[in-house]
């Protein structure tokens, strides 16, 4: 057990995952009330909304309403989503509170990119230069590389290693001709294809040929497997992790109507707490914050231990 | 991961767990149309019912008629649950159709123990000398044992090793002294307290002074760590879980109302399938198998597969 990590950092997507799927309208205050409260927790990054057409993320149409609303505390970093220099700009209006940074994003799965950005791989080279340099003109770094499906896709079937080693590759070429220095690259299980045994081989294929730079997680918990792929991860040494507080959000991918989307924050963070691996989140007021979730959002979360509560809380009772 | 078994014996308990604590009245024949179901999709043991007391457990009032409806077809195991000689003899009246073998059973928390049972440590050392003796007075062979709240406990918190160690011993004390020889040794997560770690200490402890017997795992999913406890289970070796179609059943200890019980059979078959484990499961039956108990209970169960299907489904669109 000697790879798993000292400490990781647990990164909430929650607001951003959850409220661009959930059928609505939730109120804008109601938005701010849940990034607040999760600002409380002990997270030190939260992304908390989508700059994105209106016409195809309705539910994220008041960000920059919402962001008008909310400040980081102290410590904490909140982030934000786009997909082209007019979401930067949009995010750039609150760069007083956002943590701004640029990401090259692609998918392992040709078939998937095509499906979900009409691109083939040429034209997705294409667009992350233009938007690579939309960041520079802008004076943002680009720091992170994104690789999506990348242990599976409902398109393609299996993804093999390779496949995310070329797409880990093509974004780092993008990168080195923007003169960008990456310290962060994330494999996303978008479709929740991944199993332990698939993380170990493909993270193993990318840091054969990048040993230095920092692999974080997004997995999906599309099949019940997230958190076996998690502690997968946590063995293997990786120490930064994408999650949503109960569960918020999940998929829109085709053929998988009402399928759970991220693992949930608080899960990650009782198996570390668990195993002595520091978060620095206070659990049961996460859970608190996940028990808000619910209620803005008016239904049950996939989470099991928003039902069933920390065992610090058994502890205390037993003691 | 050279650890990792060649096959899995995946047990079905969906029927005797989820009627005990579905609130029903569920007919009779709906109960043994999920047996005959299940029966059919290559598992190879399934507790199908409870004698146990109609006042206590009114959901299992109709175990014997329920019996009289189903046959284990050639290759498949029907076993049934009861702690007392009464529970035996309703039993043996289906011994043609029942595979009936004899448990010790002990909590590795006696706080758990008390709670639960009304007994101490020696209380349950006597009533488990007197069960097995009303099995082998039955001509029925013990031959398992039984480790309740082996990785932590709501009354006593958590449960060290030792404790385990302890309550094994006890246990195989009153199989030495009855004669018995036991083939299989279950530790159960009742309450929700494992993690990966936690499994490999305990199980580490057990085998350290029991290297021949069988362990097998029945864990619970009441925080969300099930599968990746299972997984744990799977690295040493372990290859006899019981699990519950689309986790039915639940959590009937104090403090956790509404908290899930068993980790689901289809996503242990789908971790284990998925990375070369046979299990002789048919996932896609099984699958269909979890719609019907959902449909049978009249609400959806906890399983993220039941919502997003199996990924030969996607596989086969893909090819």
């Amino acid at each position: 057990m000697s790879d798993l990590p000292k400490s990781v950092e647990i990164r909430e997507e929650g607001p951003r995952e959850g409220f661009q799927i959930e059928p609505g309208p939730i109120p804008t205050e109601r938005k701010a009330a849940l990034v607040n409260a999760l600002a409380a927790t002990g997270l030190q990054q939260i992304q908390v909304c989508s700059f994105v057409s209106p016409k195809l993320v309705p539910g994220w149409a008041d960000a920059d309403a919402m962001m008008a609303m909310v400040t980081p505390p102290p410590g904490v970093s909140f982030t934000a989503l786009w997909f082209n220099a007019q979401g930067l700009n949009r995010a750039l209006a609150f760069r007083d509170r956002l943590k701004i940074y640029g990401s090259i994003s692609f998918a392992a799965s040709e078939a998937f990119q095509k499906k979900n950005l009409n691109r083939d791989r040429a034209g997705q080279i294409e667009a992350q230069r233009a938007l690579a340099k939309a960041h520079q003109d802008a004076g943002v770094a680009v720091t992170r590389i994104g690789i999506q499906a990348a242990f599976g896709c409902n398109y393609m079937g299996d993804v093999p290693p390779e496949l995310v080693v070329r797409a880990v590759q093509d974004a780092y070429d993008v990168a080195e001709e923007a003169g960008a220095t990456i310290t962060e690259l994330m494999l996303a299980d978008t479709m929740g294809w991944a199993t332990p045994l698939r993380i170990e081989r493909t993270l193993g294929a990318v840091r054969a040929r990048w040993p230095d730079v920092a692999i974080g997680l997004h997995l999906h918990d599309t099949r019940g497997l997230g958190i076996a792929n998690a502690m997968a991860g946590l063995r293997m040494g990786v120490a930064k992790f994408d999650t949503t507080v109960g569960g918020l959000g999940g998929c829109p991918f085709a053929g998988q109507p009402g399928a759970p989307g991220n693992i949930c924050t608080e899960e990650l963070a009782l198996l570390c707490g668990e195993m002595g691996i520091e978060t620095g989140i206070d659990l049961d007021a996460l859970i608190e914050a996940g028990h808000l979730a619910e209620d803005i959002v008016g239904h049950k979360l996939p989470s099991e231990l928003l039902r069933s509560g920390s065992l610090d809380a058994f502890r205390r009772k037993a003691a």
